[in-house]
């Protein structure tokens, strides 16, 4: 009998401790998991699409399939422009035997990658996150970083200053002890961060290298396109450590990393790790003036991990 | 809101006459479906293995992903090899609204295949139906072939025989005017039938390409995979007219054909047509005596041409 969990019914019983705990479990026997390339069936104009990203954990003898669709109209309707479906079959038996809304797992799953490489990364007495960027990726950028991080304060730059507003009203209402403050510049936000999460889809840098302070960490999970450019390729060769959250997935998909491995800037191979590594090894930053950079465009191996996650809670 | 529907809800209300129609119908728009290449992920020895077949008519705006799962060892404990879900999802707003249990609907589209193949290439008068194979493919071969030929007599062939019987009996309960023998003489069977239909999983030819009488056809959806050869490749350049229902996927998968190309008893380029020629141009057999082969072994659009076609009439 196939069991379906609505994205209300996750969000309210699998959190951010959940995910990061999973994804980070999912990385001590990776070599149990096997994920095939992710499909890709244009629908449409320019980014419309379906996308399928399938993969097995034949420890837990638990497959997953995400199913996505790009609908880069619907925002102007008040729909998502990501609607996706996960759905888990037994390996053992082989049934299927769930179908988990994907939506919000895949932002908690891309908000836990972040607080994954910022807890590993950033300085450990971090308090102020910068955020750039106040979309629908957000949110779970938000609670990554406070799951790691005694984060007290909270700047956020938005294009539009009116969704930074609304969003600070959100985080509030959840945690109204933070300071939360919106700047409509940039430079200000990212001199005074300690954890700077970018979040946009833009094809430009959002901030300038030159500015980064000594001790920053930097998320980067908007880009997952080679068009897309959000953080300023010029910091890569000025970072102590550089890591991406799937090398294989960071060659066909990060614009900035894309760039400037073309231009020379920043090669390919200069990327010292992937957060596997960091994680299985609780390798931390060194020194407190350490400019580190994590770069994250997702992978089906992530979704598996919080969707069986999810799947073994709701069926406890 | 996720739609859910059962196998025994798909079989109650989607019939064999439904299928016929609505694969020809998706052959008379081709150009307007996608597929991508099959994904397989093995997940343990021989055949065990999930496989993703998505596929997109931008016609109808909807789109579907078959995920079956194949466990050589479930008939062991009474279970099925093969256990497919197929989700179907709207392209206009993005959203995926219903998984369909897809065993059913994979039996279902492989009998119409059958007998869209039988409505162009067999005697219209053909009113013997042997079938070889009484396995878990072969009622809806049975019901392919009915619904499209005048068949008063079925004779049946089985490795096992006592499950030949068992098949009679089905048939019987179903059509109890139909004449129905069981065999253990494939020779007979061979050079009696009008219609010839195999479905098995064997590596070795199951009739003798000399017993073939003129004026019969011959379906073969057995074998999907390079080892399995269950028609004699001598049959092909003996016949007539040789079709199959997707030459990229028989270039793959049909252990006869790519047996026969490799040795040059017939190559790739003898195949006549595709089975959608047949349909679009109302293509039949040319005299009494022609002996045809159709060979099949499945595409991602007939699964969309019925997902599609069932969800469509279950929301009627």
């Amino acid at each position: 009998m196939m069991q379906v969990f609505s994205e209300a019914l996750v969000e309210e019983n699998y959190k951010m401790s959940d995910a990061i705990r999973d994804i980070e479990k999912a990385f001590s026997h990776l070599e149990d998991i096997q994920q095939a390339p992710r499909t890709v069936i244009p629908t449409g104009e320019g980014a419309k699409a379906m996308l399928y990203m399938p993969c097995v954990d034949l420890k837990q003898q638990l497959g997953t399939v995400k199913i996505t669709s790009i609908t880069p109209d619907n925002p102007k309707s008040g729909k998502p422009t990501t609607q996706a479906q996960i759905v888990i079959s037994n390996l053992k038996n082989g049934e299927h035997e769930a179908i988990i809304d994907g939506s919000y797992l895949t932002r908690l799953r891309t908000g836990a990658l972040s607080g994954i490489a910022s807890k590993y990364m950033s300085k450990p007495d971090a308090r102020i996150l910068g955020m750039i960027g106040t979309g629908g990726m957000a949110y779970e950028q938000f609670l990554g970083n406070l799951e790691v991080r005694p984060i007290d304060k909270v700047i956020l730059y938005n294009r539009t200053t009116k969704k930074a507003e609304s969003f600070k009203q959100r985080i509030l209402k959840a945690y109204p002890n933070l300071e939360v403050t919106v700047t409509d510049d940039v430079v200000e936000l990212v001199k005074k961060s300690d954890i700077i999460n970018c979040q946009t889809p833009s094809n430009e840098p959002v901030f300038n290298a030159e500015d980064i302070q000594p001790g920053t960490h930097i998320n980067g999970i908007g880009s997952y396109q080679p068009s897309m450019k959000e953080i300023d390729y010029k910091i890569f060769p000025k970072a102590d450590w550089v890591v991406v959250d799937d090398l294989e997935g960071v060659k066909e998909e990060s614009g900035e990393l894309i760039k400037a491995n073309e231009n020379g800037t920043f090669t390919f191979e200069e990327i010292d790790d992937e957060l596997k590594t960091l994680s299985i090894n609780n390798q931390k930053r060194e020194n407190e003036d350490a400019i580190t950079v994590f770069k994250c465009v997702g992978a089906a191996y992530f979704d598996l991990a919080v969707a069986v996650g999810a799947y073994q809670k709701l069926n406890d």
